[in-house]
């Protein structure tokens, strides 16, 4: 072993490990607080004593997945003896053809939260500059901060993510990486086929667009962008979370470079994917019409939470997703009681936490009984937070 | 942005990124491979252009999963439009109930590979010292050096991994990890309580063992370590992977003291959980008895497995896994000619890396059919890799 003896006390060199029992963290790791993005409603149910009658504040597709996609998973999980494919062959071909570009240019993944991990941990080391909106997914910020990367973050505009806006600091700071939601998330709002690829063109060199497109199949038909795969600008996160009713599947992909796309596999958890989830995503992507279905009756449910938030006073801002932010009317913290007061009364729903955006809270669609159940809660919340 | 006019031709300082459309990776990911610790037996069927007679490679349990961890998962398919519980609240409980320890003591993660990949990713940075045994598990290897840890590899001594070394190699280069497998993989071999016991006790300070118990429901019944969970000194990696026949669900845990465990929320993907995989461990755990006839098949196969060898003239190393290392009796050219023979009969097998241990092929047990395919195929193999 090597001495220690000349080094100031409390200090060590790498090869004399310090004389107690604790193990060593990395200097970043230590720095780390134990912090949850997202506090889960299992964990709301069990403080609250009773399950929630209405669960509409993660964004999930009460809807359900494909009933091809339960019946697939129910198929599969006598065969969950078995890892899972590592390559997902079969999904990505599906997803080749689906798309119409070929596999190379996609990664199957543990869902867009786990790809966002692996690509940050790809490109983010500590210092280096990444930009997004202030109030945009928390989970991508956990991820920058989690391999010590500077965040800097840019104000809607209106209740839109702005791209110039971004761009532009992305030049300023050097940053590595960008990340937007289209359509956005928390605010729902959607920037189309132009806007974004103007935004494309304007990535500084050396910088990775991430355009997070989870809730793209609940957007606006034939407004989307269309991008080149091999673009080097530019990866395209997609997921069977949302509109598909898989979010417990965990189950998202990736469409970039190829050889960005190859990138993951020197970090991914090559055997991590769910078997019972890879063959209930095939099967959900093999099943659009229950995907037209699911857009119909998401697009219903948008249009009676604006109409629950109006019959109480409220306006709501118009969504391409499946959700609606409902304007509270005042600031962040009467919000927070609204949404504290409908927690209590056993509606799940969740709130923006950045300012001026956090003057609403968030309600995903639900059917006609979650709509009901929050059509009777709502009064009695704004109520409750006004007194 | 800042200027990089006065440095030399192409370097570029933090303010100004590259004139290229390339994002840029860090300079450990740019380092890395894209390399896959283990090809998948469906990449080696899509080669062969036809599926396995059977699959003994991997080490999953053919016997499968409980029934009622089938049904409890077929039940949970048509709730996976929900996100799992993020703090696996039910199955931490039970796990605790059944060790009889605190859930503050137990971490659930994505299996044992994606809990490794936490831990690793916790304690080491570029140039950090971990110690294994060569040979042992390369998707811990892979994950070292994912984070540009420094992988010191100690030899078995005979077919087993060397805890006395392991500690001193630890000592002598200040490691701030220490990996075992017990029961060893891939050659099956295990430790008592009292050799992993001392081994705990010689840990040096600041230096944590890695003990990867993923086997050890298949090992000598009352012969395993009974540690302290509190013990800063020793984390311990458990799965449903195997006797549990749950490969293909993702579903591992660690077992810890309660201040290591909880960094685990520094990092982890905290909404990565598979639904249905959590499901399936809850009743699997719940189900002993299947466990009971688990180890009374695999006892049966590895009996069967070592027949079938000792029948080809060859000797097997005495295991308390579910697989068989089988001493092909020459070089690891010779035994690599053996298991891609016996992998072009359509038997799915793999062999230990490192020498001498690899003059041995690694055969899952199996059914009375996959024996039989074995014991069909195994002749044929070995005439294949002599001549």
């Amino acid at each position: 072993m090597g001495s220690a003896a000349h080094l100031p006390k409390g200090e060590t060199s790498r090869l004399s490990p310090p004389m107690t029992n604790d193990p060593r963290l990395t200097p970043l790791a230590a720095s780390l607080p134990s912090t949850v993005p997202f506090v889960g409603p299992e964990a709301q149910e069990r403080a609250l004593g009773r399950p929630f009658k209405a669960r509409l504040g993660a964004n999930e597709s009460v809807f359900g997945p494909s009933p091809r996609a339960i019946a697939a998973m129910q198929a599969e999980a006598a065969h969950s003896w078995k890892y899972g494919d590592p390559e997902s062959h079969d999904l990505r071909q599906a997803l080749a053809a689906h798309h119409g570009i070929p596999a190379a240019h996609i990664m199957v993944g543990e869902g867009i939260d786990g790809l966002l991990g692996l690509l940050v941990r790809l490109f983010v080391g500590p210092g280096d500059a990444v930009v997004t909106s202030a109030g945009a997914y928390p989970t991508f910020n956990y991820h920058v901060a989690g391999f010590g990367g500077t965040l800097h973050q840019i104000p809607y505009t209106g209740d839109f993510e702005d791209p110039a806006r971004l761009t532009a600091k992305a030049a300023e700071v050097g940053a590595k990486l960008i990340y937007l939601a289209n359509p956005d998330n928390p605010m729902g709002t959607f920037h189309d086929a132009r806007t974004i690829t103007d935004m494309i063109d304007h990535v500084p060199p050396g910088c990775l667009l991430i355009l997070d497109e989870a809730y793209i199949d609940l957007a606006p038909p034939g407004r989307s962008v269309a991008t080149d795969p091999a673009d080097p600008r530019v990866i395209r996160m997609r997921t069977f979370s949302k509109a598909h009713g898989l979010a417990g599947a965990r189950v998202g992909y990736a469409i970039g470079a190829a050889s960005l796309i190859d990138a993951f596999n020197k970090v991914r958890n090559h055997f991590g994917m769910n078997r019972v989830g890879q063959a209930g995503a095939l099967a959900a992507l093999a099943d659009q019409d229950w995907l037209t279905d699911v857009r119909d009756m998401v697009g219903h449910s948008r249009d009676q939470i604006a109409r629950i938030a109006a019959e109480n006073g409220l306006t709501s801002v118009p969504s391409s997703t499946n959700f609606v932010a409902i304007d509270c009317g005042r600031d962040g913290a009467f919000a927070a009681r609204v949404r504290d007061a409908l927690i209590s009364l056993g509606i799940f729903v969740r709130m923006p936490f950045v300012a001026p955006q956090n003057r609403c809270i968030r309600v995903s669609c639900g059917t006609a009984q979650d709509m009901a159940a929050f059509a009777a809660a709502l009064p009695q919340a704004l109520a409750s937070a006004r007194s």
